[in-house]
């Protein structure tokens, strides 16, 4: 493994974001130079995942604060405020955007209360937003380590859309953490990916990312993967999340849910690997998670190629919600929490 | 409703075949004159469905056995031969392939044995395959009929693949044709279309012919029909049918099963419709029916665009097998099967 793909970095040019769009055809950086260049980043899915979200929404908030022109740390507040309501409006389910914007809010308030001048507390956010990434970083590695260690030697796992090193602030992943800590721990483990669609995460990059790390992957419709379960060919499925509940409900992206139910079926183990930054203490249950739902054109066009008919209706619901029942476990950095989940994860929380 | 989609038809300069590969974008027909070109839009799927490669593999052998140009009846009977084994190793799955072959041989068997001609027997097996071609199509009208009896007034029903008059001999369908039944009978339906990948069947054809006949449809991907039916905007669910084992045990499309999976989570009915052409009761159960798995490209790339890095692993299985406690009822044009269909489909058969 070479553990070396870091999807968003912060330099003095501004924020470096990989186009994943591009994947995995052409490996092309973008340097965005303002928050709202990092906002249409997000939400035109240049970067896409949750942990890779809330790193990038950080950023944002540093660049607003490390672009303003002015003396007045009133005004300084102001437009961290409006820069992080930019930011905010991008993409509605993932809450590690929300949970980066409010740390980094949290963190300017505290600098102002501690009267830090204009010029200091622009570098305490710079730093901030790169510890967020870093602790990100970590929190993964901890992932891989604690997930790993619930794989077995020469196990087949699979797993929906992509919630590897490019979905988060980079070198391990969430799900493909899980993984990759397996096999850093010298087991052989081989991948089925689902394809994902509409955007095809799994195709363009879980697959990609999987072959830069030389781990053996399998490309399958997400149609597929309930035969190939029943095939016996599964022996554990990780997914990552874009949000969950205090209850253990995980939303993620659209078609975990049929991913959680057929393994539920066949007996197969279903593990969801996030940061607890993921973890939204303020949502009960996952009926209060709000469901993106993204263009018609994702679902009726691959770039200009035209799928179905001129008019036809089209839903495209960006994430679904797997209730806590169907979840074998959930892996953070603190560990491995199982139900009840509401108890748990509220001992991560406090430990 | 119009009514009038044929997507295959015989005519005195060879089969006609509607391109089904072009569709929705291009309304093309090919006029294909001998078996072998039969047999290449076969394989090739200029047609598909079950149904219609039964009336195409038909057409196949009847014009083997026009464009035959000896006078010596044993000479015609092994180009039958020869011209039924190119025909039968096209697809492994659909049985109305080997059921139209095996109808079309006795029928120049018995011909032979009655001291027909060869001008003859050209002429018999030409009203044999169209006399096929008219008993599938009526066999859909009753299967449209006894179907739509069981969807109610405002349903909104899920489909996966396209069993529609495209899949058919034409006109009705098998699971289109239960949706057009219900509509016939004065019935509100609406309709929710599986893109079906990685052919999208559902998104190319199923819209299209739904639009054809000014039946609302709502296109989805593969993966989001388990959020749909939590969100309870799913009354019933409507499948066609590769082949049926004598124990109600059904292959269909890819993806099949983990709709009736999530089906039966949910409550939802699912109703599998096809003729007993596709009831192949030399097929104990599921286990006994091969699986054809297809060429990698129609995962990796849509046209000319490429979706997955280059070399991924791939698997590219065409259908599943779904178990018969998972089927609320089987549709034939002979009624509605329940189960225990080891005796209800028996005693179809027998009626």
């Amino acid at each position: 493994m070479k553990l070396d793909i870091i999807p968003v970095k912060w330099s003095d040019e501004g924020v470096l974001m990989l186009d994943q769009r591009l994947l995995p055809t052409e490996e092309k950086w973008l340097t965005l130079r303002t928050y709202n260049e990092v906002a249409v980043g997000i939400k035109d899915m240049v970067v896409r995942g949750a942990p890779a979200i809330g790193v990038s929404a950080a950023y944002g908030v540093a660049l607003a604060a490390k672009t303003f022109v002015g003396t007045d740390i009133t005004d300084l507040e102001d437009e961290i405020e409006f820069a992080s309501d930019v930011i905010g409006k991008t993409r509605p389910t993932a809450v590690n955007l929300f949970w980066a914007i409010d740390r980094m809010k949290r963190t300017f308030l505290a600098a102002k209360d501690a009267g830090k001048s204009v010029i200091e507390i622009k570098q305490i956010l710079i730093d901030e937003s790169k510890a967020i990434h870093d602790e990100d970083i970590e929190a993964q590695r901890l992932i891989a380590k604690f997930g790993g260690e619930l794989l077995n030697d020469n196990d087949s796992v699979l797993t929906h859309c992509n919630a590897g090193a490019l979905a988060t602030g980079g070198v391990w992943g969430t799900a493909l953490g899980v993984i990759r800590g397996a096999v850093d721990q010298g087991k052989n483990v081989t991948v089925y990916a689902d394809e994902t669609r509409p955007y095809l995460q799994g195709a363009r990059l879980t697959a990609w990312e999987l072959m830069q790390d030389d781990i053996p992957v399998t490309l399958i419709t997400d149609n597929m993967s309930g035969h190939v379960m029943k095939r016996g060919d599964i022996h554990a499925v990780v997914v990552g999340s874009d949000r969950i509940a205090a209850n253990g409900d995980v939303a993620n992206k659209i078609g975990t849910y049929m991913v959680a139910v057929l393994a539920k079926r066949h007996g197969i183990p279903f593990y969801v690997a996030a940061p607890l930054s993921t973890v939204d203490m303020n949502c009960p249950t996952g009926d209060d998670i709000p469901i993106e739902e993204r263009d018609r054109t994702e679902v009726t066009h691959v770039k200009d190629i035209q799928l179905a008919p001129e008019g036809v209706g089209i839903t495209n619901y960006a994430f679904d919600v797997t209730p806590n029942d169907l979840v074998t476990a959930i892996i953070t950095e603190k560990g491995v929490a199982r139900a009840p989940y509401v108890e748990s994860l509220k001992a991560q929380f406090e430990s």
